[in-house]
């Protein structure tokens, strides 16, 4: 085999033959949504099929203790070009969510090889298990980036109160090997994924693919103002302390606090409310809510924080009400790497690609991947936004453009240049 | 006996004594509520404490098939004149609420008695039954009324499913002779009631007493705003159709619905509210919500309606929602008697007492009578606003003015002047 400078370009026919396949198993016959839950039969059977395919292509098949699938072309010498994405669903979901990334890197190694494309490392193509948090966390790709203790392995457990332990050993997996699943460090060059965007931004700008930037950063606040449960009739207006009404003060003002406070990439979120006693003819006494902000900014989130804090200190004090806020969540932006970044720039450029800049506001495995190597997302448009259901979709000509960006990033990071690129 | 001209007074002691043996009835040991719901054997028992003190006074006892009490000083000649109120508690209320304005009553007749005082006409103590609606509406003033129907009998279920026929046929009542409570037209010159304000206003503005003029009407609306349900970090704030933001910024203008169509009686109130999928990490798809609006005049309860109307309309189209408004009542406003509100302020005045003008935003048995005779109410202030609770209290004072202004009004309504006043 010699090296050929030719670009080679992915099969479509092929790639959408081996997707619709692997969306057949763990079918829903009645809503036609994927069912393939994490250590489930389906999700199992999905692996194995996967791995037949690999297998297919040449590649050395291996799966660790943490069920994370692995196709590797045993080739050159020192760290590995990493493709891939997971393969387990949410229930009822979608598709193309995971298995586009798992399928695609496929076909990358498998259009690398016809071409006669000789790397100067190793590819290897992962399918992960259990990205998708039936147990919490991102099991799989933390289990590879040495994340996953004793403790989450005896003591996980999912909304059902099935436990993490009794599901892996009934795929006759051994648990305690996922503590032996991580990777060596300085074994992975670099970590490519191509997912669904599971939002609306690509199909309105009518874009083929975006080259993510990063995962933005996210805080969880659960804030909780208590006036006084009055009549609704014989309280005046003035006289109230309406703690529904310095929520909706407070939330109405959510656009204003992010042209302040924020950027283009924030999202504010009220996705809860609780009101007490929640009854029509009482004056609400309490209001319990979420509130969800996310930026890629670590600064413009703690901005953001401080804006929102000042904004309900405000609301609170023009209705007479009490705050507490309770943190429960405050995880900093995972930024993708600037040279991985770069690199599919500059692929996107050889194909005529316009393939813009964006934020990720869903956690995918890149961002776990990202502590332990140079880590890259591109999204793929989501027709109407949908994800986490039967209705997901991507239009094929995306998927191809996208596969194709994916796989001329793969070859600069696998080929001669990655001497010096990834040093 | 002979008339007596002097201004009989109400004797504060034997007031409060009444009332205090009355709140023993039914008392909760543990968190020193009254419990006498209505047809409880708590609140029969009250009935037949209250019967004691009519006989005690002289009066004609009787009580009718609804359970109403009634002490009767049969004197005089033509339609009597009514003072009273209800004995029934909410569960775990107070031990004011009603029982003021049923032992207040008895308190006047006993003063003019002693007093030497000659009415030209009946002068009549009602204890309505079953005001605080646990079957629903009030049907002891209903049943005065004549607007018990025999479906409204036989149907009647309160929340734990115990039907009104059983309650009452354990107490010995037979509910059928609910339907001949009703007492014949013209027979009642007035009704005068004194209850607790349950609100905050005469507290505030330091009154012993105010003179009520009409229960507000009110209409009840259940709002319904539908969006899209998407996912809080992949979808931009500007492509949200997010529910909960529509309802916030309607909200947010209540106060200004208010300045633009409402009046100083206008009461609006936001009380109950659902999120859905009511998740954090979801823009709310949907959001439901009550919206309960009073006003003293029916115009301006319309103007409120059109007015919240166009809100609502304008924060969905913001928005990008729907909108469905379900009316599931709208009540006429029920004023007092202009001719009682007069006879009332002129007794204030002769009593040197501040008793000012303001609506009553809760329903009481006065709204009912008032669709068959001359009806007015006094208010007394109400410690802190609190009703329905074991808090519940009235300092003594103002008790005993505004007793002293109901027999003030008592006496001008049963004297010779009410041949004039009264045609």
């Amino acid at each position: 085999m010699t090296q050929n400078n030719s670009a080679p370009r992915i099969d479509l026919q092929r790639l959408r033959r081996d997707m619709e396949a692997l969306g057949a198993i763990g079918r829903n016959p009645v809503t036609g949504g994927v069912d393939r839950v994490s250590f489930s039969d389906a999700d199992m059977e999905g692996r194995r099929f996967v791995a037949g395919l690999m297998e297919d292509a040449g590649l050395a098949v291996a799966m660790d203790g943490a069920g994370n699938l692995s196709g590797r072309w045993e080739i050159g010498e020192g760290a590995a070009v990493m493709l891939g994405s997971h393969l387990d669903s949410v229930p009822d979901g979608g598709m193309f969510d995971g298995a586009l990334g798992v399928l695609a890197a496929l076909e990358c190694v498998r259009a690398m090889r016809e071409a006669g494309w000789v790397p100067v490392r190793p590819v290897e193509v992962m399918a992960t298990a259990e990205e998708e948090g039936r147990f919490g966390g991102m099991f799989g790709a933390q289990a590879l980036a040495g994340q996953v203790t004793r403790e989450w392995l005896e003591t996980a457990r999912d909304d059902g109160g099935t436990r993490l332990f009794e599901a892996m050993r009934a795929q006759g997996l051994e648990p305690y090997k996922a503590l032996e699943a991580k990777r060596p460090e300085g074994s992975i060059a670099a970590f490519l994924e191509i997912h669904v965007e599971q939002g609306p931004v690509l199909e309105r700008e009518k874009k083929s693919a975006g080259i993510v930037t990063g995962i933005s950063g996210v805080f969880n606040w659960t804030i909780r103002l208590e006036g006084e449960a009055n009549h609704s009739g014989t309280t005046p207006m003035e006289m109230r302390r309406d703690a529904f009404a310095g929520l909706a003060d407070f939330a109405h003002g959510i656009p204003e606090l992010i042209a302040e406070d924020g950027s283009e990439t924030s999202r504010v979120t009220i996705g809860k409310v609780l009101v007490e006693p929640d009854f029509p003819h009482t004056v609400p006494g309490a209001a319990e809510f979420s509130l969800v902000a996310r930026d890629m900014e670590e600064d413009v989130m703690r901005r953001l924080a401080a804006g929102a804090k000042a904004r309900i200190a405000a609301a609170a004090e023009k209705h007479g009400l009490t705050v507490s806020i309770n943190e429960t969540s405050w995880l900093p932006p995972t930024p993708c790497h600037p040279e991985v970044i770069a690199v599919f720039q500059r692929a996107a450029e050889r194909l005529g690609l316009d393939a813009p800049l964006m934020p990720s506001g869903a956690g995918h495995d890149v961002q776990v991947m990202a502590g332990i190597t140079r880590a890259g997302l591109i999204f793929v448009p989501s027709v109407g936004g949908i994800s986490h259901a039967p209705q997901e979709r991507t239009e094929w000509d995306d998927i191809e453009a996208g596969t194709n960006l994916l796989l001329c990033a793969a070859m600069e990071l696998s080929g001669d240049a990655s001497r010096e690129l990834l040093r």
